[in-house]
């Protein structure tokens, strides 16, 4: 599958914590910490726990740029 | 300033370009190019060009997560 | 690929405009048209024109409901 | 009320689920599911519940394109 | 119509700018200007303008809190 | 920080309620309340609470523009 988004992260997932309906998903990005907030759904269907190999997308939309 | 957006990622600026109202910056981000789509205003604002170092920040709920 | 986005919904692309920058692509999805804004360079990547099969991805923390 | 939003779509409310603060309300939409996550007091106000006729919003820019 | 997003701001269209494809919509807001980006078509089927009654409307999940 | 998202609207938080996973941040903008959907790490990190003073960002590609 090709997808529009621009930024298609490879990672691996550090931590998987559920909520009552929304988990946080931490996944390591060349040293970095990407996290992202699903469904609890989502992290079953995608069988998500530490070590899985993922990729992090984001639409382009959604990055803001700040300078210090 | 400190920000509740899980995702702050430190890169440098590749390219900048400018459309009618909406502008794509390319972030080098530890190798990887992350774009943001941004408005024209804001690149002004921030003297957004090649080489300038930045902040590519990212809400953790507009973050998906896809395996293979 | 599996995405946790929960809203991933076949369609059939109607017409590709083109702008500056962003590009807006009207898919029919069961008789209904979805819009899309994304990228000029993913609309070239993905070589989109009427008639292309695609799918409209939408992550359920940007639905909002409404009643009458 | 007009809104700016391209994407509008008729749907009837499925299931609401309630988590601590954040809710996932399935609508069916033309026979395809739709999942909005929104918040808890929001399902409230709208009085959601399966069976409820609604709307289901998203903007343009929330909207991802992908190909097989 | 009543909207699960929690936020929506009463306001008056200061000024309109648009783009190829995508528009700029400046909003005064009790004093404070709130841009919103949003499609062409949507500023013509609106038929806003300078001194147009309007609401902002925001999804909860799209706010970010910062200190300084 | 000189920050890309051209909405950047100060405020006083009025009320923390904490989920699982998620809080919301009510937060009092010129006698408007604006809610925020943010992670519980960021609250813990922010150190928010009724009270303290505050900026809610949001992105214009964010804003939907609504008329009566």
């Amino acid at each position: 599958m090709k997808i529009s988004a621009r930024n298609v992260l490879d990672g691996v997932v550090k931590d998987v914590k559920k909520g009552a309906t929304t988990a946080h998903v931490l996944i390591d990005v060349s040293g970095m910490t990407v996290t992202a907030s699903i469904t609890n759904e989502s992290v079953d269907e995608l069988a998500l726990k530490a070590g899985a190999k993922v990729k992090a997308i984001i639409k382009s939309s959604d990055v803001i740029v700040a300078v210090d």
